[in-house]
């Protein structure tokens, strides 16, 4: 794993939570983008060579309104970035970490991505992510 | 802010985890540190620029007790590096956010460190920490 690529933050605003995340980072989020498969409306920040990720929830089904639902508002994940994300989740199940998503899929910020599953983690809710080649 | 420095996960055994964590990173950590004053054993791993420092409580007076006693095991807090943790203490006041240490105290990994009150901030635990020159 090369860096912590983003922090997921789940918000129930997420106009407020930019504008308060803009006060703490003394910035702007430099983007906004809807994945729709999942539900979520995001925003990101970078802070040096890191970025963090804010997640609103458009529908009541989403993964982000039933963290808040039964969390509160608060860090929702853990992004690594990996070079080769099909041999990392190899790797990975070889070491006995079960995955969410066995197969990687399409994320938001031109991402391939895939979770773990936070049982195994202590709890943590872990993403394994590669850049797409553009 | 320079980076995310590291992210602070709350675990019940830090053995356990340094194995658990040493799996998922493929590699060992490099360091194990207690602060007393808090009542915390830590342990460090690092993953390119970033850090994860894993925490156990050493009484149950901790206040890593007291979290996985109210939200069990997973992630307690996100650190920022800054470059002058009290020229930021003071725009942050500036910006209306409410600190837990209006001063920087010593912390782990020789650092000046002061956390924000996480009610001003959607949830969540944010440490500012700076170096202490050698």
């Amino acid at each position: 794993m090369k860096k912590i690529e983003h922090i997921g933050i789940a918000v129930k605003n997420i106009e407020a939570s930019n504008d308060l995340f803009g006060k703490l980072f003394d910035k702007t989020h430099y983007k906004t983008e809807a994945v729709e498969s999942e539900g979520v409306l995001t925003s990101f920040f970078k802070v040096g060579p890191n970025k963090i990720e804010l997640l609103q929830a458009t529908n009541a089904e989403s993964p982000i309104a039933k963290f808040i639902e039964k969390k509160g508002e608060g860090i929702h994940h853990i992004a690594f970035a990996v070079k080769d994300i099909k041999a990392e989740i190899e790797r990975l199940k070889g070491e006995g970490f079960r995955m969410i998503h066995e197969q990687p899929k399409r994320g938001a910020d031109n991402k391939l991505i895939a979770f773990l599953h936070p049982k195994a983690t202590n709890g943590v809710l872990i993403e394994l992510c590669q850049d797409i080649d553009k």
